[in-house]
């Protein structure tokens, strides 16, 4: 579903390699904490460094570099990939994980950065999320800008501002406090260095954090006033102002796409814009809490990572989606999609002389559009049986040799007769699951199968 | 494609990480001039060798230990990633490059296999393909049981010889009788060690080599002729005529899947059925010359592969297609589909005020199955012409206020465009491709649209 959305907005596929030289990739991770590390890095036969890439932009930004020429402008592409990230693992949180992603490089209008935020929207409703997501934007010029009008303020400072912002959900505004004045010691006893902001400046930037509102109009009007008379800060918000006259223009309401200040993106490379999408609805941590699902997507506008290479500025922005994160929702709202859980039909081989004549049957499902396979293993009935439990097989297809004598062939409805059996369970009853099987004339086996595999769609 | 049919065989997805822990992997790739080579590898922190995967088979044994009472048996998954050689690069041979495989695990039925040779058969014929390739089979114990007939002959002398047949089509068969005895110096000077059989031993693998003829049953006996009363060359003879009896029943022809006794599979883990899909159509390589487009998927049987981990042998057959190779041959043979040569429906913006406007036509058009964009660059109209032209846009949209207000909408039919235009410059025609633009109602548009887009279908 996301590539077919992808690919109807006109992007195209393409596929850069996992590894890169180390200094084509930056260092652009959030945990600034440990310089060097976050990557898997290693040396080659030349005593070059290479890394794992751990995410799908720097590489672009270099195959940008590198192909720049040849390349229509604005240049759209999507990629799927593994990224890798060498990192503590934790729930949810892996050294190796999918991210699928969508750029437009070589422009700077406004336009392509809103229509990512569409195309978020489109993916997640198109897989049945509707209600329940919110895609956030910020900009990072606004923030910017109301740093500049507290006073100096030093480029780590700002990162570190960033990145205190960026806890706002695991550490509160008190955390957050903290971290923008003298830091932070947390529940390990490390101590964060904070961005160490005096108080009036800290207030200002919480007041900064607090400006979300319901409508976009509204939060570009206080973020104006925050931002006083910073060239940066102004830009910012302009920039704004253009997203939301295209998303209003397309249809897409304060409900689906909000500005909110409290989003700013780990990654150190964004300049303008940067976006999340997130999931609304609430499900159990690790510790039974009810927590909202939170983050499945995130980007933004990173219109110097080209020039890293070319001396040109290159602006571009783009989108990521953590595929895992994605399917864990999908499957905690029970949205996963039938086929994908359900397994082949399974043909049992009551007698491995008339292989052919199960071949046969398989070819056929086949042909009509349903997942079948022959038995391969060596086993009896009874294990054939269990196998084909095991497999989530919706239909188990027996035909023995009285069966071929006649010209007929068994079905065996596994869904039914696993409700039958719990059934039994409960009423004692005498009957065991007869409805749960039939046998038909060999001749109606397609039509068979796809009227049980129907009625269990339904019952579904 | 691939997946649909690996899918309608009862396959189901299974992702495992790149990286593993070097001892899982094991060294099984076929270079073994330089034993710990061909791999990427590095250390971790706690100083753990790591590599990155050079197949998805060896992986997929460390998954099968370690999760084997969960899993079903026969346990029958498909997976697509990329893998990592770490030697040189050379015209077709890429340090990572993507593999799509299927294997069943837990199984010793030689049905397992031979179904392994006919989804390979259904997967080229869905490809185009159809009688461009052929399936070749051999079995290990075949030349294991030839071997035993010659009398005592070293693990490393056999491995020699399987390389050396390996080599057949590159060296011909005085490089592979070379290589049977004393050993072979090439092109570069280097030197190959020999497996040092005697003459009589050569004449006797060669004879085993030159086995192959039209009719599986054939070959078959003479293979049995070759391995004499050798235990393991009358099982590997068995195991083929199983082989040859599913396949029959199943309606694969000799055509489609044959016995040639040249397949050995550079791999080393490989135990008994080895399998081949080779495109026999012709292609220039780069010296000009024509060759046959050769081998595009590969795999066989590795009965011992996750015996490394559990002590017990679990039997277990695969096969492996490349990707790049297979695309690379589709593109040979002009079956890429149109899809994937065609870009979207560029939508020029030719006022920034209206983009609502512009918005809603690719909404429309995107609705209607058809790929759309709005143009997001900030050039005038002729550069978006050009772009369009770059990306193989089928159409351009032009919608300009003249047009607005009289609620219609222009459409320059790309292709037609493209062909008018060298038409002109060989008959210096005076009209410059007026049929290649049409001017209609606004409300027609995405019905005019489709049949342009027929059209170009239709022409192609």
């Amino acid at each position: 579903i996301i590539r077919a959305v992808y690919e109807s907005y006109g992007f195209d596929a393409l596929e850069t390699p996992a590894i890169e030289f180390a200094d084509a990739l930056g260092k652009f991770l959030p945990d600034q904490d440990r310089p060097n590390e976050g990557v898997f890095a290693f040396r080659d036969d030349d005593e070059e460094w290479l890394s794992l890439r751990y995410d799908l932009t720097a590489p672009l930004a270099r195959f940008v570099a590198e192909n720049f020429d040849e390349l229509p402008k604005p240049f759209r592409r999507y990629q799927v990939g593994q990224v890798f990230r060498n990192e503590k693992p934790g729930p949810g949180r892996f050294r190796e994980f999918t991210q699928f992603d969508a750029d437009t490089v070589g422009t700077a209008s406004m336009l392509a950065d809103a229509e990512l935020c569409m195309m978020l929207c489109d993916v997640l409703e198109r897989l049945g999320l509707g209600g329940n997501y919110v895609v956030k934007v910020n900009n990072r010029k606004i923030l910017n800008g109301v740093l500049a009008s507290i006073g100096a303020v030093t480029e780590a400072q700002r990162l570190t501002v960033l990145r205190a912002i960026d806890k706002l959900d695991r550490l509160g505004r008190e955390g957050v406090r903290l971290l923008l004045g003298p830091g932070r010691k947390d529940e390990s006893g490390d101590f964060a260095q904070g961005a160490r902001l005096d108080q009036q400046s800290i207030d200002r930037v919480m007041a900064f954090v607090d400006a979300g509102a319901a409508k976009r109009g509204d939060v570009c009007a206080k973020f104006e006033a925050l931002v006083g008379d910073s060239e940066d800060g102004r830009a910012g918000v302009a920039e704004l102002r253009q997203i939301d006259a295209a998303l209003t223009g397309a249809g897409y309401d304060d409900a689906r796409v909000c500005f909110d200040p409290s989003v700013v993106r780990g990654l150190a490379y964004y300049t303008g814009p940067v976006i999340e999408a997130e999931l609304t609805f609430e499900v159990r941590n690790e510790d039974g809490q009810l927590v909202r699902f939170g983050s499945v997507a995130g980007g933004g506008r990173y219109d110097d990572l080209v020039t890293r290479f070319k001396g040109v500025q290159v602006p571009a922005t783009g989108i990521s989606i953590g595929v895992s994160r994605l399917q864990a929702a999908l499957a905690a709202k029970g949205l996963t999609s039938r086929e994908d859980r359900v397994g082949p039909v399974v043909v049992l081989v009551m007698d491995r002389e008339t292989l052919p004549s199960y071949l046969a049957i398989v070819k056929e499902l086949r042909a009509a559009g349903i997942r079948a396979e022959v038995y391969t293993g060596t086993s009896g009935m009874k294990v054939q049986l269990k196998y084909a439990d095991k497999r989530q097989s919706p239909i188990a297809v027996i035909e023995g040799s009285d069966e071929r004598a006649k010209g007929l062939v068994t079905l065996k409805d596994l869904e039914l007769g696993a409700e039958r059996a719990k059934e039994i369970k409960d009423r004692d009853a005498w009957s065991k699951g007869a409805d749960a099987q039939s046998t038909v004339p060999r001749g109606e086996l397609v039509a068979t199968v796809k009227k049980i595999l129907a009625a269990q769609s339904s019952r579904a």
